[in-house]
């Protein structure tokens, strides 16, 4: 993947991660400095766009200052709070757990650390990554929701708050609030950033994903921490072959996921790429009841404490969301668990013959108000275990931001994002 | 499965978990006084065997006097200390987190509560479930110890202070010290029972197992837990076809092994079994290899908090076990996980048409001294997510415990445990 963004004269906050690591790492610039101007921009934004759970600027500067370098010196990160950390307090988004302190950084926050990452602070999730929202506004518009369950995190990276932030996907909820708020979110293929102490809904689907403003970005910063220096080399393809896929929702599609996906298509031919027109198989549309069962036997079972015991304590949105998830039955599960043995058997026949797919990246603008949004584009690709990341694709009606989703096969990670990279410039290329 | 164990007419501490969840169920015996008699149990043996991290026994009873009922209706549970729980403090095995205190129980205490079970105490551990030991003491002999990393949880059960006992596998560290002790280790088929929050060390590994007095209890309380009722009514088959195991490294089985199997054998014929002696494959040995790569990769950055930031906070032991561990290459760990993601395609001919395979449960007796053993013959049972129990098959030259383990498929966790409820009954039947 070349390296296409040009220096910043301006602040450093303005520099991409891969930029930021450079100049960190040969001694042009300082890790403070940069965490200051993170800083600077959170004091300015954070008023309106409201991303952060728990923001400390002495203790993030001072985090800053005793960096120890490596790979991801200097780049700032946002941790979603449903992520532990042992210097701040983790919440997990609901009032039952406020102020929390766990005696532990998750392993994916200890390893940020150890390669150079300054954790700036802990970013707004929704209870427990469901849907009960926070206080998150979108950063475009804080009348508009920033999308879930990884509200902070998204609105934190779009505002310029951090470079990268974390967030944790069982349905869609990287990948649907980054296109929400223009910036790309990637969800890896499963068990590609290790999800240790983060709280967890579902075994079989829980993934952490990455949410930065640009897709290469995301790669720096995901093989780096993944210990997979491939997963950031892979060639942009001259004429990738992307199969444009509809889903078997496409009626949820509303006109400005479409119009997006139209820009995608045209910016790719417009740049060599092949683009195919895919036929959804018959039975796509069962995937979304083994969603449905896997999340649904799985989900009320690991938050057996929080249904039984804490009770009236949680938010009703989230106890009404965890009754209507146990519907699921043991025999739908077992079904489920069955046919999702050989993954691959199901993705490659999906992907025919193209390098990756674009598909939605949720249904449209971000919608007023603080639903976060509805998961129908993405809970698939989560069942899948496929590596899945939106790319911004312009601008809906309302001026609010639509992405287009890149889907590769499973383990495909580095293919996959630079097919979403060659997406990005051919996009750029293709504005006025 | 049919149920022969005959009522005692002693404490209500002898009677099984089957037996008790029924009369309480009835309302011919109170919780708590199951709890009271089991607590006497500790009274008289904990400062000998030293099981527990922390037993309240006020809390205990108040805790059974509030019995909600349900299917685990007053049965007794150790819970290994490092799996959460809200109300007891939660020491992952180590001084660096002595008196931690969740803010949650961790999904399987939840639903053991939530179904009638009572929690006496947090039983000990190794620090982090890894090889450090713990004070817990083997309760056929003081001197010995009682494997590890479930140490207190086995030994528990073995001096008769609970019912059953949870442990977590990731090597062999429920089966081992469950055949150490004399009782049953049973680590079920891979995702079985809900793992969330307990202390993480290998993603892909990473298994809760319970501890029982005999195998029809584990079968009964994990057919609960798992709300898999099926999983305790296989049929105890009349003649099952039984594989004898040898594995590659039966130069590592001790004659109070080998003595152990010729017995197992020996009984299962006599109750009209078949056994069929397995050819080891060639390549069998190489699975040692996965396991090594798979737990090598993953356990050194599951612990980056522990391995990183707490560093001399932690025992010599643990540490320098990490390091070995770290050792594993990102090469041989994809190459495992490539070779891993069918692991159907690998059980099913070392099974060779059996019903199941009967194979050492550990190298020989429990060793003098405290060091938590070898799980040479447990770690590629984890690595391939068999269900896998121990079954106590009389005693060694040295008058403690040997175990045989008992293997079955993938998923057939139902026709695993009525098979080794038929070895238990022939070998009690063979005994004089």
């Amino acid at each position: 993947m070349s390296d296409t963004t040009s220096f910043s004269d301006g602040s450093p906050a303005d520099l991409s991660a891969r930029e930021t690591a450079g100049l960190v790492a040969s001694g042009q610039l300082s890790a403070e400095a940069v965490s200051a101007a993170f800083a600077d921009r959170i004091a300015a934004r954070e008023q309106d766009v409201q991303a952060f759970a728990h923001f400390d600027r002495e203790r993030a500067l001072a985090e800053a200052r005793a960096n120890r370098g490596g790979p991801l010196a200097g780049v700032t990160f946002g941790v979603k709070d449903v992520i532990d950390t042992a210097d701040m307090p983790t919440g997990y988004g609901s009032a039952a757990y406020e102020g929390s302190r766990p005696p532990w950084d998750a392993p994916i926050v200890a390893l940020t650390r150890q390669f150079g990452g300054v954790v700036m602070g802990k970013t707004v999730s929704t209870e427990f990554a469901m849907s009960s929202p926070g206080k998150t506004r979108n950063p475009h518009n804080t009348a508009h929701t920033p999308g879930g369950s990884s509200s902070g995190s998204c609105a934190a990276v779009a505002a310029g708050m951090v470079h990268a932030a974390f967030g944790t996907q069982t349905s869609g909820s990287v990948v649907r609030p980054a296109a929400y708020c223009g910036v790309v979110g990637y969800k890896p293929s499963f068990g590609t950033l290790n999800r240790t102490a983060a709280k967890a809904l579902s075994d079989s689907l829980d993934t952490i994903g990455v949410i930065t403003r640009d897709v290469r970005d995301a790669a720096f910063v995901t093989a780096a921490l993944a210990e997979q220096p491939a997963l950031a080399q892979g060639r942009v393809p001259g004429a990738p072959t992307v199969g444009l896929f509809r889903t078997s929702r496409w009626h949820q599609a509303e006109p400005a996921t479409r119009a997006a996906l139209e820009r995608a298509v045209a910016a790719i031919r417009a740049a060599g790429g092949v683009v195919r027109d895919i036929a959804v198989p018959d039975d796509f549309d069962r995937l979304y009841a083994l969603h449905d069962a896997v999340m649904g036997w799985e989900t009320p079972r690991t938050l057996s404490f929080e249904r039984w015991i804490l009770g009236e304590r949680i938010s009703p949105i989230t106890r009404a969301f965890i009754e209507t998830l146990a519907q699921a039955t043991r025999a739908d599960y077992d079904a489920a668990l069955a046919r999702l043995k050989d993954r691959d058997a199901i993705v490659e026949p999906l992907l025919a013959g193209c390098d990756v797919l674009i598909t939605p990246a949720a249904p449209g603008e971000a919608p007023a108000g603080m639903p976060t949004g509805d998961p129908v584009f993405n809970k698939v690709w989560t069942l899948l275990h496929t590596p899945a990341l939106t790319v911004p694709a312009g601008l809906g009606p309302n001026g609010l931001p639509v992405g287009v989703q890149v889907v590769g096969r499973i383990g495909d990670d580095a293919g996959t994002l630079a097919v979403a990279a060659f997406l990005e410039d051919a996009l750029k290329a293709l504005q006025p």
